[in-house]
């Protein structure tokens, strides 16, 4: 009896037009479109295995791990449901296929990077789980297909389907048929286009997007004009910019929109707040550190974007990744001698340490205070990456018996 | 000779419909409507004291005790010249009057509450300026026609010339004759309404209220929506909500313009902060505070509001005073042994300090953390208030050669 199994990973994406708010909460249908950036997998990923096997007696899903609910009518078994589905439709027209779609599958996911990291683990994971089970019962769907799935599991892993720089078009059928991700240009177009993430410690838990956002839909004055009037002009100002590779309208334009979406946040009742003042003291660095730049003739350096949380993703082009990374270093201190480990940097050399230098000529040193170790826990340095990839079955999260490996 | 002067005190307001945004910044003409309470000057006051004499070589101004430069075509100027207009009208049109318009003026102010309080002092000192200038130049204008004038100092000054609730309607003539204030109800018809002041420390300076509201004008998507759709509704019912002394509308309005002015002021290019983690964590208590109330079936306790600062203040009646109090000093405590002293609390008795009383059943105490001593440095109480005062000559800040008297 042959092995029915896959395993993909899928990558994180960082939206720079924010999704904010669903217009129908069961299929996951927003209120506006939404434009991110995808990150390289190389540094962040969820993985997932799957196997189809007649002997499970019931779908499974272990997540780093541990046994995860497949709730009935949840969104896993949403995601898990349509993917059988279009399985089925293949195996009704071709009868020589196997009949995976009537066996059930075990599912172990792994994400690489930690839950207290404060990334949204929910994109990437249910991209991962989408790819490795068109990969399982080997479907001829796009990505823009997968992701009406991947959708219905979290509403931005619909934009982890594809590698570099991703559109979700909100679309307008009931149904949400074409409320999909589309991709305005791959890795290969800016390659050049970084990401530094700040990781920042918070003192308590904010509010969860899912229950935030639906409050916002429900009480903001201000979200109708946004999902009305500024969303659909800035899709079409952050295409052309990327296209453009115009790095001073792409940063004016995310860091505006992260901004907006704090904004409608805020005017929400009661208020919802994902930005502390270390959050804030890292835009005042930004700000100032532009300011310079622009009135230098120089143009922007680095550009901004906060998720549902106090950490910072800070989108800079290569060559100026270090002296941004300096910069925050000189007001975010890390403890001495351990520099390599604490600052969690991947993907890239860790800059000396030279820290005054970052700050240039007419920087008022001012706009924010130096703060104390551990206000920020650590740094990601990544950059835009490819989309969901295949593994070899030597990569299996699975054992022999169909249960998760246990990780070193 | 007789001594031509005039003494005249002018309170603090705090909006609950926030003025954010001039459409003319020379005449002061607001782009949207706004309300106010007016506080007590039994606490907080400015007192200016006017005099016109012959000898005078130049009009002169001290605040506090300090010369005030004023500057041609500026506003302290414009006040001034605007008030010697409206008296020689009168000159003109009764000769026997003395020419009072053609003598210069000495003007002395001062404020009974410290700078570094973050309250903000411009409009009851441009109030007490236009109304010890009327007294001396015994002007028959009315508390409207002199908002006109005050309105050109500071805009929210305007509002400082009734007690009560007084509205700034933004008028629509380009030269301002129609953007005045009106008294919306006295401070008799609902004098139950407190309100506890928070001084929060603030490690910088923030964003000065006369550029930034600009620059949100100029930057904000958002504003328009606000200024044009949400501001004229809301004016309607906050009118409404104090006429039926309705506390739950009051306190719902108040805390969610409070949440929409801060709003645009973050949806501005760059963006404005001025409420910090201290801030949002009062902001926290009295949301789960009044969650638990409204969830007993007892409606509201208490409203914050926030001006272009980190301070707090809290509308509350009286009757809740105390246990609001106490509940924000459970998570904010003072230094033993100097309460009276340290909290600054005029006008009201210093409730016991079992904070712990103060936490209702039912309330989550994770919404905030517990600060520092020191994260909020005082608390002023006062209450709704009258309008300016007219003093009596034995309380003039000017001595007898015409210059300001040595305070204590």
């Amino acid at each position: 009896m042959p092995v029915y199994q896959a395993t993909a990973t899928a990558p994180v994406n960082i939206a720079v037009i924010k999704y904010w708010g669903k217009r129908d909460t069961k299929l996951i249908l927003p209120t506006n479109s939404s434009l991110s950036v995808t990150l390289d997998q190389d540094h962040l990923r969820s993985t997932t295995t799957s196997r189809a096997d007649p002997s499970f007696t019931s779908d499974k899903l272990w997540l780093n791990g541990t046994p995860d609910e497949i709730k009935p009518e949840g969104r896993l078994y949403t995601c898990i449901k349509e993917m059988k589905r279009l399985r089925k439709e293949l195996e009704d027209k071709d009868s020589s296929l196997p009949k995976l779609s009537s066996y059930n599958v075990h599912i172990a996911s792994y994400n690489n990077f930690p839950t207290a990291a404060g990334l949204a683990s929910s994109a990437s994971g249910f991209a991962a789980l989408v790819s490795s089970l068109a990969l399982l019962y080997q479907l001829p769907a796009t990505p823009s297909e997968l992701s009406l799935i991947a959708r219905q599991g979290s509403g931005s892993a619909c934009r982890s389907l594809f590698g570099g720089f991703v559109a979700w078009e909100m679309g307008s059928s009931p149904n949400g048929s074409d409320s999909l991700a589309v991709q305005v240009a791959p890795e290969s177009h800016w390659p050049d286009l970084h990401a530094l993430i700040c990781v920042v410690s918070s003192a308590k838990k904010g509010t969860s997007s899912t229950s935030g956002m639906q409050r916002t839909v429900a009480t903001s004055p201000l979200l109708q004009h946004r999902i009305n009037h500024v969303v659909p002009e800035r899709m079409a100002a952050m295409s052309k910019a990327i296209q453009d590779k115009d790095f001073d309208a792409f940063a004016l334009l995310t860091m505006a929109d992260s901004n907006q979406f704090h904004a409608v946040a805020l005017d929400t009742e009661p208020p919802i707040f994902y930005m502390n003042d270390v959050s804030r003291s890292i835009i005042a660095l930004i700000v100032e550190l532009n300011r310079v730049s622009v009135e230098a003739g120089q143009g922007y350096v680095a550009a901004y974007t906060y998720d549902a949380g106090p950490n910072a993703v800070i989108y800079v082009r290569e060559k100026d990744v270090k002296r941004v990374f300096q910069l925050v270093l000189a007001y975010f201190p890390q403890p001495a001698g351990e520099f390599k480990d604490v600052l969690k940097v991947f993907g890239g050399d860790v800059p000396d340490v030279n820290v005054h230098a970052a700050i240039p000529e007419g920087f008022n040193k001012d706009v924010a205070a130096k703060w104390e170790v551990g206000a920020v826990k650590g740094f990601i340095h990544t950059k835009v990456g490819d989309g969901p990839r295949h593994l070899d079955a030597s990569e299996s999260l699975l054992n022999d018996e169909g249960l998760p490996k246990t990780l070193a």
